[in-house]
Formats: C-alpha cells, sequence, structure tokens
C-alpha cells in the first residue's frame, strides 16, 4: 500500500478515477470506515431489509457529478447525474426505484441554467422509470464551487432472483462482452475544451437498466459480473475486476467498437480509445453457454445495439489485463494514472 | 410562488434555509420533480419494498455538508455528515441502517485532515451505530472548491409500527417538546468566525436516533411529529410545520432554553437564539396524554437531559408562530431570511 507522507495533499490525479484514486481510497478512505458491504468493492452495496432477517433484497449507490462543462453534446450534468446512479444499481443486478438528489450551486449561477438541468433530471428520471423522493440544496459563495455539483444515491430492488452478480462470481474461462462503442462520452468532453469542431460527437449518457434487465433475463445465472466503465474506461475498471477476481483478461482489439468519430479525436490527441470515460457502456462477464443468447438481447434493445463479445478471462497471467494487437502480439493494458482528463463526470 | 426574472442568478441567501431557500425549493426545484413521495414534505422519504407490495418501511433521506471551518469546538465536517443525516432518519421515525459517503474534495487539502475527517466519520458513525456501505470520491481544481464538501445519503427503518409520525399528524391541542439549549451549533460557529474567545461553546453535533427511539417507545402514537431544528433553527422549522399543517403555534420564551454563553453571544451579535441553527436537537409534537411521559423519557437520555415543554399548537391563527415576551404580550416569530449564516452545516 502507498505510504503518504505528512504533508501530502490531495491532487487532482487522485480524483480522477486511474491509479492515484485506487491509493487514496485503499490508503486513506477505506480503511477508516470498512465493513463487509463496503468490502464487496461493487458498484453498489447489497443490503437485505428488514436487517433482523427480512427479504428485500436492495442496492444502494452513491457518485458526485462535477463534470465541466455543465452542458455538452448528449447531456448535462444533469441527466449525468440520473444515468451514473441508475446504471451503478443495474451493474448490481438492481432495478433503480428511487434516488436522492443533493445540489452544491454556487452563488451566481444563472436560475435559467438551473432550471435547465432540473428539466434534464426530471427527464433522465423518467427515461430511467425512477423517481427522485428526497433531496437537498446548498449554496456555497462565488469562487468556492463552479456552477454546480451533483450528489444522487440510489436505491434499487436486486432482480437476479437465487444469484447474485459481481466481481467475486468472476472466473476464468468466460466470455467479455461490450455493450457499444467506447471512448464517445470523453471525446465528446475533450473536443469541447479544446475547441475542437466534431458536430458528430456525442456523449452516451444513457440508462443501462433497461439493458441490464434483458441481460438477466436471457442470461441467468450465466451473467456472472456487469460493470459500467465510467473513469478510467474500459482499462481501469477491467484491470480492477482482473485484480479482484484473480483472473487473467485478453482482449482482442479489432472486436472492440469504436466510432470513427472517436477514433479520429483520439489519433489527434494521443488517446486511447479503452482509457477513456463512456456514460452508458457496460462489459457483462458470461459463461459461454450463454454469451449468444445474451448479446443476441442485447443487440436487440436500443443500448447494446453494437454489443460484441471482446476478450475472454483466463488463468494464466492473474491480475492482468492484456490486448491483442493487429499483428497478433499481446500488450498489456495498464492502469490509467496522472490526471487523465479530471471531472469527466 | 416567487416570480424569478430571466436574469436572476442563485444567491447565497438561497442556500440558508430561511425564507428564500423555500423560494427555490418551490420556484424552481421542486416543480421540475415533483411526485407523491417528495411532496410529503417530510426530513426523509418513506417507502415500501419490494415496491411490488412489500413490507419493509425504509426512509431515505439527503444532505450536503459545506459547513466552513471543517474543525471546530464539539466536531468537524465529518461527524456532522454523519450526524445531520442519520437525525433526519430519526425524525422520520426511522432508525438509520447504512449510509452512503460522497466526498468533493478540493486539491491540496492536506491529506492528514482528510485522514482526520475520515475519523470524526468512523467515530460518528460507530455512535450512531449505522454502517457507511457505499461511496464515491471526486476532486475538483484548487479554486472550485473549498477543502471537502460532503454528501452522505441514508436509509432507516421504521419503528413506529401501526402509526406514521410526521407533519401531516401535527393537529390543534399538540404540546411541544423541545430537547435541549438552542444555539450551540451556530453561536460556537459564529464565535469562530468573529474571533470571539468563548471557551465554554461547542456545537451540539451528535445523533438523535437512540433519544428518539426512547420518545416512541414511551409516547407510541400520541407522538405526532419529529423535526430537527438545524438551519434557520426553531423559528424555520416551527414556521414550515405551522405552515404545512395549518395550525397556530405559541411559545413560551421564558421556558426555551439557552445556555448563558449562547446568550452572551446573542446579545453581543445582535442574534435571536430561536433563529439559530442546532445539530442536535429536535422538536417533538405530543398529545398532551403522554407529553409527561416522554418528557421524562427524554431527560433520562444523554441528548434530551434538558428537554422542556416550550409551547402548544393551536387553532388560532393558523401558519403562524408567536413567542410569548416576558412581559406578556405576544410577538410574531418570523421565518429567518437573508442571508442567515452561510455554511452552518
Amino acid at each position: 500500500m502507498t505510504k503518504f507522507s505528512d504533508n501530502d495533499v490531495v491532487t487532482l490525479a487522485m480524483g480522477a478515477g486511474g491509479r492515484e484514486t485506487g491509493e487514496l481510497l485503499d490508503g486513506i478512505i477505506r480503511p477508516a470506515i470498512d465493513n463487509s458491504v463496503l468490502a464487496q468493492g461493487h458498484d453498489g452495496a447489497r443490503l437485505t431489509f428488514p436487517a433482523s432477517g427480512g427479504s428485500s433484497q436492495l442496492a444502494f449507490t452513491t457518485d458526485s457529478y462535477v463534470i465541466t462543462p455543465r452542458f455538452f453534446p448528449g447531456g448535462s450534468i444533469g441527466d449525468l447525474a440520473v444515468n451514473g446512479t441508475v446504471n451503478d444499481l443495474a451493474m448490481t443486478g438492481a432495478a433503480a426505484r428511487c434516488l436522492s438528489l443533493g445540489l452544491i450551486i454556487e452563488e451566481g449561477l444563472p436560475l435559467k441554467e438551473l432550471q435547465q438541468i432540473m428539466a434534464d433530471i426530471a427527464a433522465a428520471a423518467q427515461k430511467a422509470s425512477v423517481q427522485i423522493v428526497t433531496g437537498d440544496t446548498k449554496v456555497v459563495p462565488a469562487g468556492r464551487g463552479d456552477g454546480i455539483y451533483i450528489n444522487t444515491a440510489g436505491i434499487g430492488e436486486i432482480i437476479t432472483e437465487g444469484f447474485t452478480v459481481g466481481p467475486e462470481k468472476i472466473s476464468p474461462g468466460l466470455d467479455i462482452i461490450l455493450s457499444g462503442t467506447v471512448g464517445d462520452h470523453q471525446g465528446t468532453i475533450l473536443a469541447l475544451r479544446h475547441g475542437i469542431d466534431a458536430p458528430e460527437l456525442a456523449s452516451d449518457s444513457q440508462p443501462l437498466n433497461g439493458l441490464m434487465e434483458e441481460i438477466i433475463a436471457k442470461g441467468s445465472s450465466g451473467v456472472r459480473c456487469l460493470r459500467d466503465a465510467t473513469r478510467g474506461g474500459l482499462a481501469a475498471v477491467l484491470n480492477e475486476l482482473a485484480s479482484a477476481a484473480k483472473v487473467g483478461i485478453v482482449l482482442d482489439s479489432s472486436s472492440i467498437p469504436v466510432s470513427p468519430a472517436v477514433s479520429a479525436i483520439c489519433e489527434l490527441l494521443g488517446s486511447d480509445p479503452i482509457a477513456m470515460a463512456n456514460e452508458g457502456k457496460c462489459v457483462v462477464f458470461t459463461e459461454p453457454s450463454v454469451t449468444e443468447a445474451v448479446l443476441t438481447a442485447m443487440r436487440g434493445h436500443e443500448a447494446g445495439r453494437d454489443a460484441a463479445v471482446i476478450g475472454r478471462t483466463t488463468e494464466k497471467n492473474p491480475g492482468l489485463v492484456a490486448v491483442s494487437t493487429e499483428l497478433g502480439a499481446l500488450r498489456l493494458v495498464e492502469i490509467p494514472s496522472g490526471e487523465l482528463v479530471p471531472r469527466i463526470c
């Protein structure tokens, strides 16, 4: 574990979802509050109610959204705040039922912008069939925030009856399905920040709960784990899962869907699409016997049209992720580190 | 309803918990996301799981904490973030079971401070018998935050079997019990900010779930409503409840407990203790038949030692709150407005 020195401070890199984020979490944050539920290492906590021995299987998760700019092609901080949390629940195998909404607004935010963000929140909530049931609003002085930061927490009902999905269910010999093109969200934000005119780019901000329900319906207990590829992209989530499950992962680079527009911006900026953040894409670990059925079901769903098998888990090289290049060689996929792209969500 | 103009912006006053906060919520935020659960107007949402018709009665709530300074006599932003949310659940008649933790950290925060805040969170969670089960950490650039902002959301199990507590249960003819001295939290923060040396002042930051369980055990369905007096103090919460329940409220000023230190700082700064924020005090609306039993139980609990009956609800003057002065006259208690004290929690 990283040893921090007495004079260390929090850096931007610690919030970017890569290696330094892991070091902060493992070194400072998790040790203080550790418990068995937190240790599940899942996108959301699985809980049973009543705690005295009940039958309601719920999932609970939270995320804060600090993206800049607040509005971008394909979405805004408002719909991101709904979709991101709905998706974390979905990845736990839970259908989102309700969200909380915590707003931290900087003094001076135009009310018209706030109104637009609230409308985006409402529209996203309706699309994902979830209600905002409780909330809180704080205002901080000008210069102590950046327009608006949003936290949502969500409660969902677990729909996997008799089985669970999660990192602990990953074993060697599974297929890995990706739900669609990678890099659309980060590509869009990067183009905006660099003033690059790329009209065909749009964030993929979208709810994945409907897609998840299809996946579970068709794959049942053959579905072992779901994970959305947000901050740090495929590279970060696959490394995290390989490490947690102690399996190796081998990807086939030619099967990973990337749009021409994202390819172009990646070439321009020297970025790697598989390390770029998405806001509506997930990986699914399946037993080979259900892979075809799950894939077909995903392709029939709006959020999974471009789904593809992109790799598999192996016994060899536990904890490592490799990708086959076009020349047939294997290249190690590292956990992204450094500042990546701060405030991408 | 307040009409906002096209060029209006969010002001600090809109976040201070007084009149302007209500205008922002009613004018912009609630209309966008309205639904029947949100409309309960409670400190937390009451939910039933499974949604298909289940037996788990849960409460769900959220709060963000932006207090400055981060450390103060009697507590820190860390324990406040636990106690505040535990207390909102308690006021809904729910025993807190688990919390989410969303950290928005400003680049440059010393890791030692973060470590102390995490330790305070852990200690407060242990004292309140609640687990942090899921979390998220974001880092914003220097100058776009203020050290750390914390959001917690909480799930609790409702312990009032066969009855509910809430604003809708308030009627004329009830007693109003206050759990202890008012103004300690805000008095402490004000003294710090003004550089006033007042060693006997300390925030009352504390969990109220244990006290709530005593109150419900002794008062049962004779307990009609609980509410903690946070931002805007007694003045804000009693006005809100009088207005929601369409009853009048008359307080006896001589029975409202105020510590000598808080009295002194209020005189110095021209503040009114009943409009000052608390972080571990609540009001309880009781049927007269259970008032004595509830009061005795409260006084036997650490968090209710100084509990006192401070007033009653009336049919007269619905929506208004009045306080009897020492000369016997009645003075109207208005909803605090203006900037009050920004970032008090």
